[in-house]
């Protein structure tokens, strides 16, 4: 969880207030870049190792967010395909780079297309380029309808914007990072982790479900702390779970893509209530 | 500005709410991909067209989009660069998709290196991966201290994010989208964009200045309506933008990248107060 060292940074800020004029001190989240790569059996027992991302991310919890990544992505379906996860010191890095660098090793016979994956980050899909044929890649992708029979109380789902900022750290109730957690449908919290991306908070929060052999969370709520758009439901999908809860607003394809893999998506959750987009069905 | 036709979506939804569940309907920021295409001469009268990015945005402002996002990434310097921009209709792309696809068609004699802009977007820079390093490698890509003598009252500064949400569509006004804008020291608006990506707000913004030959806004504010994260600052440098009001609050590497260039940046600026990070001598 966020607040260990290496999450904030205390500097100095001038509050400029309509009384006047306060130096004084502030804590900022730290966002640093993180290299993810990924070591695999290429052929007998030789192995390649190769980049697959950068991600500007807060320190913290980097094994859980590169699972959680590479679970997104369709590298890692489960556990079993990740033998190990380390940091990459040494071989003349800067000292101050060495927590910066992470290396997921797969377990023998797993195995990707590296520059197909890469390629996924810049162009679009065959199917074309249209929400229609966003929600079409998803499903290209292997995902499929989330199959769940969770249901939830509305004044649970309305609880659980607040038990999300309970989970947090002081620092960051304060505004200063995203969270997402997951909760059962009693409001019991699973995890909840945070970090300057909205992404990546969902990835800390998949991955650590991942790393403890908690997937598919079909029997879990993602709660996230700001909008929930196209690539936040994905990663829901993948995962199987079967609710998010947004405090922000949803996008038009963030809603499409809950309709057709049949997720529950509420948003605008705040202050005791909030709006059901899509599979109401799921809150009594 | 967004509120155009294709921007928003009506649905219906069931609001919950302590004294019961009301079904009405509400607008959503629709969300869809863009894919962003280059057209340069590759040799002789030969044109090469090609894919270099996807973008999920809010439709709208396509081609200051298209336009901010290439002078972000330093392929378009200045308007001269671009000789025009285009929709890709046609070409039996599905009729669906016919505002999805922009071209951008450089100026003879333009050129840039396609590979290495990709890489860009997933591997780490070549000075390695860590927060300096991220920093070396803005100034790699040839960005130099802002220099403007810009100033502007405190009083002026607190009333910027009034000023933003008053330039906002309706709709966006109900927290749906990610607003950015850029204003005078005297805090005139110059162009207010909008969002579901809070980067796309800003290429929006800047793109709109590039088209008008507004570039360098060394006599401009930029307002975010969110956080202040390392690609934001980025953007203002590249657009050599001496001042950065966030409405959220600014990570570690904001902070150090406007320190690095010159930038004063301001966070959580909001009900008439707000925090400066660094450059407070051009607030008074």
């Amino acid at each position: 969880m966020i607040g260990r060292r290496g999450a904030t940074r205390a500097v100095r800020v001038a509050r400029h207030r309509r009384e006047g004029i306060e130096r004084t001190r502030d804590d900022l989240a730290v966002e640093e870049p993180l290299e993810i790569r990924v070591s695999r059996v290429a052929g007998g027992a030789r192995r390649v190792s190769e980049a697959l991302a950068v991600t500007m991310r807060t320190p913290g919890d980097d094994f859980e967010l590169v699972a959680g990544f590479l679970h997104g992505e369709g590298v890692v379906p489960c556990v079993e395909a990740l033998e190990e996860l380390t940091y990459c010191r040494g071989n003349g890095r800067r000292s101050d780079q060495g927590y910066n660098v992470v290396e997921a090793r797969l377990a023998p016979g797993v195995t990707f297309d590296a520059e197909a994956l890469r390629r996924n980050f810049f162009t679009s899909s065959s199917c074309g380029v249209c929400g229609k044929a966003s929600l079409e890649s998803v499903e290209a992708r292997g995902c499929r309808p989330v199959e769940s029979d969770l249901t939830l109380e509305a004044d649970v789902l309305a609880s659980l914007p607040e038990r999300l900022r309970e989970g947090q750290d002081v620092f960051s109730r304060t505004g200063g990072l995203h969270a997402a957690g997951l909760f059962t449908a009693g409001g019991a919290c699973s995890v909840v982790r945070e970090d300057v991306g909205r992404h990546n908070a969902v990835d800390k929060a998949v991955g650590h479900m991942l790393l403890r052999r908690g997937l598919p969370a079909a029997d879990q709520v993602l709660v996230v702390s700001g909008r929930a758009s196209f690539d936040i439901l994905q990663k829901a999908v993948t995962a199987s779970v079967p609710v998010v809860v947004a405090v922000g607003a949803p996008s038009s394809l963030a809603v499409d893509l809950a309709g057709r893999f049949g997720v529950t998506l509420a948003g605008f959750a705040r202050d005791g209530a909030f709006n059901v987009y899509v599979g109401e069905e799921r809150v009594h």
